[in-house]
């Protein structure tokens, strides 16, 4: 019999091409998704919930310098970095937010502290952080953070007004640096989870849409779990994680129409570029982005494994 | 020629009760109500914008140490002030939000300076401060917050682990404090506004749904502007606002029809007490709440005046 479980990550998107990645570091972000999604993927297919998978794989990719969130994360306009992570379970649509935290490991887990530990949804800077503290979870000090190639951008960016999604090896690629996963559990239910850094050298505490509930991060098991990754102000005001929810249930639409509506055709008329990972409550994936690339992973419900980057 | 302009607003929503309010205190309200209501009118009438009109009639509410918002924001844990608002317009779905501000005399001002000047749409904390400092928000020392009755409410629970969403007059008294403002221009323009004080003895940087676009504020002319008041962590998990603009636009719902299965039935089946004002393209308003009262005004297209708190 088959398992009905199947997982979906992304590692952001953005101007991704073949030409701006070498072999060797196509192959260290290839391998990083590949054991990210199984991560999530060994949990569903031993029983686990779709919140753990979701947390599990995102821990992965956090704890990967590779990608813009928990030790990879950009650094802001004074040296720093300030994280924001969401997530949310699909049955009884609890969720946990947290925005601009500093030293935390994993924001991943903040965010499911917050969603199991607190009578709050969302906590900002470090009344988030001091939550964590009195709740067990990790910090490391600021040389756990130091990733040599975002100094780097920082130093090229820091004394401008200028700040960046997640500027990387050329300046032709722009990337929207956020990690994310969905998952099915052989429950039913369905998981979201969100991590980012935001962006390098970005000030005044700007706050992206990876935490914010309905804009970056969704799920419920009536329609589908949503991760988003993009330039967060066009995928706040367009609201697109529950606008994708509501397309399936107030119209009746499938997950592929309802997130190839969103992002190929709505986000496009507002300039907002990204992308997002999907899932349905039948196990269904997509996986969709309107910029040249995305990192992303899957296992679908027959197991087949795909991990890619390029369009 | 009537001009086709109308504005609601709302201070609040919870157990108000005429049995806990002194006539003294239920004319001070139905007088601030007034004031507040009739700024953003005469805005509209004159031909300003519906962004202008809500911006004005909240920064009245903000300026009023009866509502908490602004001047009359609730203490924190640590006897301070922690200010969120947000601003929507919805012709291009603009926005601009901000969590956690201190010192801020008009939080909904710094919240439409964020939308007119940044590039980015919402900013947290002393962040989302320095941006004001910049952009020449106006700044108060903590003794124009002190509020007799908001220190009172928080010396009740300061010492206990407890919080209240706007602890009040009497033990039985729940109220969200949280206010907020949708209007219709003459250009056939929506906007929403809200801003709030949120929770007294509130800790670990809490966000509650009113800077959440989506949640707590949204304006969109195709559908309807939106601000909410209640219990912030349920209407983040319902996207509230949003879920009320997917019901006219996927569904075909009235302002009315979608008001009352938001605020009636789906809210109620999830124990999320409060209450929003909602304004259509065509200046239809609806106030629904489902708590026992809600501090709420009106000028409809015929002109004619609502001041109301009581069911």
């Amino acid at each position: 019999m088959t398992k009905i479980v199947a997982i979906a990550i992304h590692g952001g998107a953005g101007t991704i091409l073949k030409s701006l990645l070498s072999p060797e570091l196509e192959l260290e972000y290839i391998t990083a998704l590949t054991i990210a999604v199984n991560k999530g993927y060994l949990i569903l297919n031993q029983g686990g919930s779709s919140i753990e998978a979701a947390e599990a794989s995102v821990v992965s990719l956090e704890d990967c310098p590779l990608f813009n969130a928990g030790r990879g994360a950009v650094f802001n306009a004074v040296g720093g970095h300030e994280m924001d992570a969401a997530i949310m379970e699909g049955s009884e649509l609890r969720c946990g937010a947290v925005s601009s935290v500093q030293n935390v490991k994993n924001p991943v887990r903040l965010a499911k502290s917050v969603m199991e530990k607190s009578e709050h949804v969302f906590l900002g800077g470090e009344g988030a952080a001091e939550f964590g503290r009195l709740n067990g979870i990790e910090f490391q000090n600021d040389d756990y953070f130091y990733v040599e190639h975002r100094y780097q951008q920082w130093l090229d960016v820091k004394d401008s007004d200028s700040y960046s999604l997640d500027h990387s090896v050329a300046p032709a690629e722009k990337k929207f640096g956020t990690v994310g996963a969905v998952a099915l559990d052989m429950y039913g239910n369905l998981a979201a989870a969100t991590s980012t850094g935001g962006m390098t050298n970005k000030k005044f505490g700007r706050i992206g849409d990876s935490p914010i509930i309905g804009a970056g991060t969704y799920a419920n098991n009536k329609t589908c779990a949503i991760s988003c990754t993009g330039h967060g102000e066009l995928f706040i005001r367009s609201v697109v994680a529950y606008d994708i929810s509501c397309l399936m249930e107030y119209k009746g639409y499938s997950l592929k129409h309802a997130c190839d509506l969103v992002v190929y055709d709505k986000l496009v008329r507002v300039g907002g570029e990204g992308g997002l990972v999907a899932i349905d409550a039948k196990g269904n994936i997509e996986l969709p982005f309107n910029s040249k690339g995305m990192y992303r992973a899957s296992v679908d419900l027959e197991g087949n494994v795909k991990v890619l980057i390029y369009k």
